[in-house]
């Protein structure tokens, strides 16, 4: 399944493009209000990021979220809406399937354990590699998977395995029960009934640098 | 600058969504190519990637590209249209500024390297560091930034350094006159006229996927 449209409160679809945003627009909140600012502008949003404050207002309306005229947002009920609107009302426990460098740079990326996502196991069919710890993690046999996820359930599962592996870890995956595959590999997985798969595009910057670089990508940006 | 959309060859926006999936299919059609098939329907393809056969030819309708009745797309011509859409008419030098967890794991990127993206260099601060040898590459000291890019012309410079000094090590590279900036981080950088900043977005396939598992995420998907 790879549904890539949300749809609004009032049932439109949602840009793609806002959906990335709102990450953005979050992290940012999370530091204006550790400084203890109260409000916020869309002006003031828009700049801190780069963007202007029209796209702000915009992509916060879909949700039904509007500033105040003068006052702006109040940053503790954006933050809630926000944190809503990206399901991250609830913590979610995730397992690496594969402890390479993706694997190694994912298991400590900031980016997940700042937020509600926390890695709690990491997989390896490597002899070499299993019983290393990650960032505090040691780092299973993957043949233990089934057993091991009893004990920790495990809501998403992450692959950074080689292209050629992911395959089979996708099944054995699936077989164990696991609903959200998050694949960091160009493989392109069987679908199965009931299973999320994404797809990381860890490239796709680097295409959209390479059209600004190659010209084709149009230099009139939303700045 | 964050420009987000581009434009088709009729002048309309093209999804952001759309530009993400012409490096599967470019992948896929490579993985065609290297078993001798000549041509390929938009439902092979589609099957192949779990995707509807309508969605492959809107997306590459947006671009003039369009399949024969029968016979489907012929994949050189397929290939050659999406490379050049992409940007991939040239090979492209990437530095990588930090050599930890997450400038190891795009140094040795399968998905860069079978492109047109090379990794020419990569620095870092830490003398630990400096002198090892990464994929081939040895880590050179940052401080030598100016002085190597001179030596090998950079077109595109990774930043994978923690989020604290990515506002500096940015600016040192704007200074050398790096005009292309892939930031893995998730600090907010500073823009600077004539320069291209893009947001590595790792975290956006995990949201995706808390969405669907929280319900919040429609379930229907284009499959």
């Amino acid at each position: 399944m790879n549904g890539d449209s949300t749809i609004s409160s009032k049932g439109n679809p949602i840009p793609h493009a806002t959906m990335e945003r709102l990450p953005r627009y979050l992290m940012q909140l999370y530091r204006f209000r550790v400084i203890g600012d109260a409000n916020v502008s869309s002006q003031a949003l828009g700049e801190s990021l780069g963007l202007k404050d029209t796209q702000i207002r915009k992509d916060l309306s879909y949700f039904g979220v509007f500033g105040k005229a003068r006052y702006g947002y109040n940053i503790d009920f954006l933050i809630d809406a926000l944190e809503k609107i990206l399901g991250l009302t609830r913590v979610y426990n995730l397992a690496i399937v594969g402890a390479g460098n993706i694997g190694r740079a994912l298991a400590t990326y900031r980016g997940f354990e700042s937020r509600e996502f926390r890695v709690k196991l990491i997989f390896d069919n490597n002899k070499g590699l299993i019983g290393q710890d990650i960032g505090g993690i040691v780092v299973q046999d993957f043949r233990l998977l089934e057993e091991k996820i009893k004990e920790i359930p495990v809501d998403i599962a992450i692959i950074a395995v080689p292209e050629k592996a992911a395959y089979e870890v996708a099944e054995t995956l699936v077989k164990a029960g696991i609903k959200a595959i998050y694949n960091f590999t160009p493989a392109e997985l069987h679908h199965h009934e009931g299973v999320f798969i994404e797809h990381a595009s860890i490239s796709f910057g680097i295409y959209k640098l390479a059209h600004h670089l190659s010209g084709h990508w149009p230099r009139k940006s939303q700045r």
